[in-house]
């Protein structure tokens, strides 16, 4: 493969809210563990989208230029002189987030928990949404021919399900509810039927999202409007036959939370994926003297991997139509 | 051991709020499984108090007469026909919950949680602070000569001390936040420290209760007033030194509730003892990209086995002036 | 339905080796937690047959005639006065363990460890190879209509896959290797995939076999013969691409318990569901400084009602031609 | 501090079997993330010794020069640019292994089987029995005031008890066997009293080494000799008066760990932390149905932090009277 000519590397970047620039960046140097990857598949998320409009996220606020993308795959063009498990020419999918030392949490394996990790397109770090791009190599994971670039990019949203799943430790003939039939509602219901989930049931507000749902895999699908969290709880109850083990909250209202705190079976779990407002109401006594354990999620760790042996065995269909 | 003679059963029974009576009640016939227990030691929690005073907890109401008392120890007079593992003579410690049928709770070891299950002086099954009492042989434990019918019947409380630290997976040299100096803190307090807890921090508003937590072993105390709950989260980090892994919640307060989310280490556990108003204002969100689990505790199971080998072993200190 | 007349029970009874016969027994009498099934499907399984051919297995010796069968499903005829979930005309599944005391291993969820435990066909205890058999109703799970009693039947073998997976925390994504293509081979390769393993190979002596396991999904299969364990352990990476995080052995052969050693990936399980000689010469050292954890199963706890759901479900397809 | 005169490094170093000597090495630059410490304690490990002597332990043959020692503790003397968490001064322990890559066992916080790790005089890698060393910032421990140096020294030793107690899930109440009354037989001793254990039984060939466990606190002392590893496991039942939920098996040789499998409790687990013999005779199957899981231990992972706030607390004793 050619070196790139100089100037080659159109990066599309966030200045503030609402400005945005196509711009050509520097090829960067690798340090020794680095690969240089020209980019092929770079999902746009949400959070691209919200730093374009309003240059900030909560607390994350884009205060120098920022290279947008997180969902990403590409070809590995050099190696730095460490890496031993890449090569050029090799396609990979990108892990989005590396930790900039082996701390404690790190050391015990949540290293998405790690404050001072580098994370792709979240102030200060640049993404990956240009056309070559550094990383960690041990961050980048090798797809086999019958994955294609654009599933590859689809592993940043997949794995956000993956983790979900795992912190609720669906496991098989399990009931699950996914409370908000999104994009991250849709991967959810994807992994929790591809680790054995004997019944999936999706709740949401929209009858054309909840019809996604249930193209893509949903056993039942409930659209909700003014009921009450209880009354959405009975009728859940209702359709499975008996409390869902696991209920995965990807919308972050407080009614919803509420709900899934009423709807899961004594002894489950209720994850919070989605984020809602800093504070909220909750029947805590109720999920309490029940052990409905109430376990939230901070984007993912270990999750490429396996969503590669998924994509590459079928295990999980993951095509740009099933996964929005 | 002489057979009793009639009515010789004095048994405390509460009628109704504020009626309670001495009264003489038949010697219960014995099932296949069941031992006859002559009653020793008994302690009087506060919901044996709270029966007496109002005639309900919440939704349990006193609507017949109920024997109170279920922190108990005894000695076997009487063995059902399908006992193996006690005999006449055997001094016991008595769990009070007894699963009434094998449901699917009682079969993943979470007997806790089965709704049918018969608990001591819980309306409407009578408890044992009485002469002579009938329980399943199956959830009476043999007291070795080394501990006392007091220690026994200490079992129960400190029961929901080790349910709640191994709910929170408190190990060796972890810090761990006990929120309240009562009872139930105090023997929280205890049992980290026996788990091999390095550092116990206990916070309260009352002096004397810390005092006690202190004389027992907390290597901290932190007596608040007015603070809020990130000042005194604050406080907690200061003087661990870093935040806690665990935090055990005993008071129900949503101001404590809401500092046991704020002061957790991430990656921690905070355990819900305490029992609050029904719905509380709490910062989920805090909690949930901080990946600091919520986990409730309904009583306790499977914790009078490793009791009896702990004050057996003298590795826990829980004679009556240690435990309150 | 109708009362049975007198003498209808006809049971298959093994009186010693080789000595089965066809006999008359009463109906039994109900406990009060009991229910009394006319049974419609009984597998027949090895053990089964070892019982009439040998009159023993091992420590467990026919001294007295015993009924046959263990794999079964009916349909409820009568109730005890204590059973709650379950009426007249219930079509049921039958786990054929039963606790006769709620023991240590009963109370922390392990109950197929319980010593005194009953189970059908296994002496002294009667099997329901008979017309009209009584079990406790705890232990018997109901059908939904979507399910045959021919499934119902099948719940038995496909439990001994559900819990050799269960055990090697077979999850997401995982490569499984199986030992052995036999009907436990078969089954454990059905639930690994259901629980989402990505790749399972299957390994075996007989080449008929091994296209059963193809056919049922097995993604890849090897023909052994005389290889090493250790040319068995490369060849089994080679097929994946590196070693499977999980191994299960199925056969108890001295060299499959070694190649399961030798194949498995560091930090993974090897689970031993295959009973060999007494004592076999192992690699112990080779599974310890890799940490390749060793655990066996006896029986199964804890499977029936996920297996219901997800042959409910139709997760996983367990028709007679499916399943051996 | 100022800075070292050139050949100040004074370095023990063996060269081949038998060859030993003192030589002056080079100051060692700093990478990053990397400490330069002025070395105070080391302790001498029985491989330290071996690699004297033979040259060699098994496969990790010494083929060029390499300086001894990994049981250390000394004091930052100069950080590099990336440090944070360090500075000049600080006294620390030294964990001698540290991950060249975040690999996939790294990523799941197992980093002890990552093959590539760098690890304290295990050749080729240099140890620290040295003036000048320097080691990653991320596995170099702060001590507080309150820990010694020999204490810091001694975290090493320890590492391996914790890690076979907490890999063998010793807890509290639980009845511990300790097969081998060394060096590590007694840390382990050590360990699991301190997370809570109510009885540890130690066995051992040698009346001296029985005699030190019993000082530091083992709870009942067995003298073997030439008794089946049957009989020996009865013993330890008729001290312990039930069988030991985990045993932690510290010798290697091939009858005692036949006697940890006959020894454990149904559902418990045996530690394999002795090196033995490549290919040894188990009863394989007697674990396999009491489900007694067997596991391995590959030196140990995050275990110094808990040592160091173990050791400030004084929740465990490690002066060097106590830790051989």
């Amino acid at each position: 493969m050619a070196a790139p000519a100089k100037g080659e590397n159109l990066s599309l970047v966030v200045h503030g809210p609402g400005d945005i620039r196509l711009e050509n960046y520097p090829i960067p140097e690798l340090g020794p563990n680095d690969v240089l990857l020209k980019m092929h598949s770079v999902g746009i998320c949400g959070s691209d989208v919200h730093y374009w409009e309003h240059g900030r996220i909560g607390d994350f606020v884009v205060k120098k230029p920022m290279v947008l993308g997180h969902e990403a795959a590409g070809t590995v063009t050099k190696v730095g002189p460490m890496v031993k498990h890449l090569k050029p020419g090799d396609r990979v999918a990108i892990e989005p987030g590396v930790p900039r030392e082996i701390d404690e949490f790190c050391k015990i394996g949540r290293y998405n928990l790690t404050p001072s990790i580098f994370f792709c397109a979240t102030p200060p770090d640049d993404g990956n949404l240009c056309r070559f791009y550094k990383h960690s190599a041990d961050f980048c994971y090798k797809l086999p021919d019958s994955v294609t670039f654009e599933e590859g990019a689809l592993i940043e949203p997949l794995s956000v399900g993956i983790y979900a799943c795992r912190r609720g430790s669906v496991s098989l003939g399990n009931k699950v509810l996914v409370c908000g039939a999104g994009p991250i509602g849709i991967v959810t219901l994807l992994v929790a039927k591809a680790m054995g989930a004997s019944q999936v049931v999706v709740i949401d507000l929209s009858a054309s999202r909840l019809a996604k749902a249930k193209e893509v895999g949903a056993d039942f699908t409930i659209q909700v409007a003014k009921e009450t969290p209880h009354d959405i709880a009975k009728k859940v109850e209702s359709v499975l036959g008996s409390k869902p083990e696991v209920t995965i909250e990807c919308t972050g209202a407080e009614s919803s939370v509420q709900t899934g705190i009423y709807a899961t079976h004594s002894g489950g779990t209720l994850v919070v994926v989605g984020m809602g407002p800093e504070m909220i109401n909750l029947p805590l006594v109720h999920a309490a003297v029940r052990e409905v354990d109430i376990k939230g999620v901070f984007r993912y760790c270990n999750t490429w991997p396996m969503a590669v042996s998924m994509l590459a065995s079928k295990t999980l269909n993951a095509h740009p139509g099933a996964v929005p």
